[in-house]
């Protein structure tokens, strides 16, 4: 199996603090390296944790407040220092145009490679990006401004064919697409053998969801039903409930509750607000519903 | 004597690596806390070495290049959520406001402070901030673009009286502002006790200077002559001067070379080069020239 690994760059949320960097975090899928969002310092993160910034494939920003695209300038100038050259794409709020121009402009004679802005879709769910085995979409959550999330899904691999069986049944060549697609396969004699003998099931696509920044939003739940892994934000423990409404983010419980209604087979909570020097209290709360969640940290790989 | 620190936050260069922040330091001196240059991950840094951000009195920005001028978002939206009342000043050069309007109008409504940026002159010396203890100067570079130095400087102090000869002579009140200012006085039976005994001369005023980046300049000596410390950028070794000339950048011999040529006290270098993961050979060629000489690092405080 390929990997799928989600690496957190950074789990804080607007203010950064000696324990938590702003959010980031590098998707490993489809031997591709995909980020999420790009707050300040996240080029430095990469170094630190030794992530291949070789295999960047492109950037996914969930929404344009600072924590959270403060990074995107460093990276690009240093993208182009290390002399890259294939186009980068950034799926981002048409908006980041606006605020990025100027910097990018201010560099383009110097860019080693081009950039490519996708407006991202902030009221419906869309697939942005796609190829032979992976998919991955946004979709909306509700936040102070436009923000999305967004789902990195593999694909559904046709069945494995059994060596064997091709071997035992003198299977043609010419047949083993149909079969790998779920066909049964009928010999010279007219005996039909059933697929489920010929193949064995691939292994069930895996999926990663990520949700951040959005209040307690059960509108998202069918955007994320049954994914393997879930991010959700948390940025503060019950006791503050009313302030994470007033700014529409969520409590670890409340994100215990996204994760238990979507199906979620594991949550993992991060963008704490710096307010926590630990985060034992958050964590508890999450896992009073939902048990199988774990905190961010800077460094986790979650490998799925 | 009060404190005149310089503390170190980044001394690397364009491109960032786990040994060397993009450039920043901060100079604590009268009291208040000014800034020179803000690369990316300069909050973080304040955070890291503890320090009193809400000091921060002003920002002084050598050039436009990225690797200065990237932490400046993220500073600014956190003495923001903080709650910061005060103006901020900016010094640097016009295109600033090009560069950063964008960011600013996006987070501005948000904004706690008004921000005034001050246009830096790239052509001559001008003084751009003058308190009545201290005075500070920017004077221009040479590098690929306008680029500024600055001068930190202590005013000249009045001498401290010595009471017991006030005491002795029995001298009004009204006589000591002038005898702080040089005077001698005459007794009521005609004596003229002179100044020298009357009063001790203040400590020297200290200065620092620094530069970077820029490529070596003796032109910038009249600037920055007699410093007690001189930061120069030393991005190269020696067997990369014809890099460092092209890039408009100085070896470790050219700022030692600057420092002597000055009559500087002390000097340190920094802004390397990324490709050095060690500095013993850019502080050996300084040395050989101006032996009193230090490498920046990280956290590094310089008291003068």
């Amino acid at each position: 199996m390929t990997r799928f690994d989600i690496t957190i760059l950074g789990c804080g949320s607007a203010m950064p603090t000696t324990l938590h960097n702003p959010p980031s975090q590098l998707v490993e899928l489809n031997e591709k390296l995909f980020m999420i969002d790009c707050g300040e310092g996240t080029q430095l993160q990469m170094r630190k944790y030794k992530a291949r910034i070789g295999k960047l494939h492109s950037l996914f920003i969930s929404h344009l407040h600072g924590d959270h695209i403060f990074g995107l300038p460093g990276l690009i100038s240093t993208l182009s220092l290390l002399g890259r050259t294939t186009d980068l794409h950034i799926y981002a709020h048409k908006e980041i145009d606006f605020m990025l121009k100027p910097l990018l402009t201010y560099m383009g004679n110097h860019l080693s490679f081009m950039i490519h802005l996708h407006p991202l879709n902030p009221l419906k769910k869309e697939l942005i990006y796609e190829n032979n085995n992976i998919r991955i979409s946004s979709f909306p959550l509700k936040h102070r401004i436009n923000t999305n999330g967004f789902l990195f899904e593999e694909k559904e691999a046709p069945n494995h064919i059994i060596r064997e069986m091709i071997n035992y049944y003198n299977i043609p060549i010419k047949e083993i697409p149909a079969i790998k697609g779920g066909a049964d396969f009928v010999t010279s004699d007219g005996t039909v053998i059933p697929n489920r003998i010929l193949t064995h099931p691939a292994a069930p696509p895996r999926r990663y969801a990520y949700c951040s920044d959005t209040v307690y939003a059960p509108e998202i739940i069918p955007y994320i039903e049954g994914v393997d892994l879930l991010y959700h934000e948390a940025t503060f423990a019950e006791s503050e409930l009313n302030r994470a409404t007033e700014t529409y983010h969520s409590t670890a419980r409340q994100a215990a509750e996204i994760a238990a209604a979507a199906g979620a087979k594991k949550l993992v909570i991060g963008h704490f607000s710096s307010r926590y020097n630990e985060l034992v209290t958050l964590l508890n709360e999450a896992k009073a519903l939902f048990p199988e969640v774990e905190l961010a940290d800077e460094g986790k790989i979650l490998s799925l």
